[in-house]
């Protein structure tokens, strides 16, 4: 019963229910849970049982088609109410990845267009499932245009988790890579465990050794130690947002894997898919989401540091256009300047 | 019953034994932990119950000098042969931290410049505690020095824990904090958690927050964000070994930090007392230690990766000359370029 993260779906619409992998319980237990309203759905995002931009900004669009199906409304304006308290509770479980936005927005958008009460709900229904079906899609056709840039033979360093966990299934950052293995090419892959939420050793381990990708767990502080000594030939990372003048807003650490990759003439490419672009704003309009201390002194509920030092606990930060070699897209490759080429390749 | 690092001793000599800080413990339990024996102590600095530079190069010659003690050897080549068999144990327990070497070398050539059994042993245990005493002067001296470095209001980052835990006593790094403190500037510290043995969170929080110290935990991740959104002013690390080339050697993750500091153009220190120097080789002679696999895979004996999982766990890393600002030593800063200067500071 060996699981394969090349096919199956992290986040899926079952019945009326959203039904998820619990990532929290990883990598010790593989469990799907089933979410019934949206509630539980934003309290699941904001507990990372689901985590990812992609598959965060699926995951919420399908917390408002439970506020759909579920809705006594008998008349359009109640529904309407309804499915807006939704939309404003799920916007404000996290607020770096603009996926979850845009899930939000665009579903909101469909509902407004049907005029009576079951339209809607039937129309927000087929939304959330053409979602989770086009999530995949582009994590595919990203990762084919990404394969181009690995080599036979290449170690690739990652950060956080980019995998089919992070989206509804194949992945960004992993789906590059996935993708190359797709095409013959055998490729290794460094995964640095990515504190405090472990996403590397927990998520990413996981996932690419269940899959039979070859990879090695490092701790945070050793990015520079593999890079100095010669281990490292490219880094492929996710992207929570990416703002029109070129930033890459991604988890904590991708930064230190960006600075330290330029120092050592390693190509940095983030991977996203359109959903998450932020072609409306720039880099300065962005809020990075600070988490609960408890995640830094405690892990898996085991306190390791003295009680009452305060602790600084960013989950995002931010890479400025110059660090990046191209962005890879599921509509092509953002060569750099990336920031000048942006327009060019997202419509 | 606070502790104050300030005055306490992490090691010391005690009618025959070895007593030390059990870090291994901390920051849960502040005990004191007696070894009779060199192989209790050689394991002992293997597990990590006393680590740090200055501190296992001062254990290890306790180690000896418990040999010498508890030695039955009538004739003067048997307790040769018995403290040489020490020597070797103990020199084979941890590989990169020149002062082990140092602190046993100098140990074993005051008992070689004795003549009888009884000499030896009196003039071993004598040396020790000389060693003991000199190593927290040392730090106050080298603390002074680099006090002069720090400006009241400041924000330091640090890596690992470079304290009075480091050392027998005072501390370099946190021992340059501690000497700012007590000419009234007021300093702020950023503790890196430092995984994978957590040196940061466990130990430097501990000591700096029992000495009334304002600081911060940060997970590993968020170095390079802390100084992106400008809250470091200056970095001050420990050495386990700074060879004749200028190069630092020190807890995985100090190069990431040097990186990141030159990128911000915020001054990287590493304080070292002059039993870290090692005149006698360059950065391509030094063996960097692979610790277990476990110390990344499990956190407090709970597993936080999937079993099977092959890991890359150095534990120090190497910073070179250019990265360097000034090197803090007991007997003056080494200046930039610190290759061409060490000579000219370390006698």
């Amino acid at each position: 019963m060996k699981e394969n993260f090349f096919t199956l779906r992290t986040v899926m619409w079952d019945e009326g229910r959203v039904k998820m992998i619990d990532q929290t319980l990883l990598p010790g237990r593989f469990v799907y849970r089933s979410f019934a309203r949206w509630e539980e759905v934003a309290d699941a995002i904001r507990r990372l049982v689901v985590r990812g931009a992609p598959a965060i900004g699926v995951a919420a669009a399908m917390g408002i088609a439970t506020a759909a199906v579920n809705s006594k409304a008998t008349t359009r304006a109640q529904l309407q109410l309804e499915l807006e308290r939704a939309a404003s509770g799920l916007r404000a479980t996290r607020p770096t990845a603009v996926n979850l936005f845009w899930g939000i927005d665009r579903v909101m958008a469909v509902a407004s267009r049907s005029k009576d009460v079951e339209g809607a709900r039937e129309a927000v229904v087929q939304e959330v499932l053409k979602m989770a079906d086009e999530d995949v899609e582009a994590c595919k056709r990203l990762g084919r245009f990404g394969a181009d840039l690995v080599e036979d033979g290449d170690t690739v360093i990652t950060q956080c988790n980019a995998g089919a966990l992070a989206t509804v299934g194949y992945g960004t950052a992993l789906g590059v890579i996935r993708a190359a293995s797709e095409q013959g090419k055998c490729v290794k892959v460094i995964v640095p465990e990515t504190r405090p939420a472990l996403q590397g050793s927990r998520l990413t381990a996981f996932e690419l050794s269940a899959d039979g990708f070859s990879c090695t767990i490092v701790s945070d502080t050793a990015v520079g130690s593999m890079m100095q000594s010669g281990k490292v030939d490219l880094a492929i990372v996710g992207a929570d947002r990416v703002t029109k003048d070129g930033y890459v807003f991604n988890k904590i650490g991708t930064y230190q894997v960006a600075v330290l990759a330029k120092r050592h003439e390693i190509p940095f490419y983030p991977a996203a898919p359109t959903s998450s672009f932020d072609l409306k704003r720039t880099h300065d309009q962005v809020t990075i989401e600070e988490r609960p201390a408890d995640e830094v002194v405690k892990i898996r509920g085991r306190r390791i540091a003295p009680k009452g030092v305060p602790v600084a606990n960013p989950a995002f930060d931010m890479t400025p256009p110059e660090l990046v070699t191209a962005i890879v897209t599921d509509q092509g490759i953002i060569k750099s300047p990336v920031q000048d080429n942006i327009s060019t390749v997202i419509r």
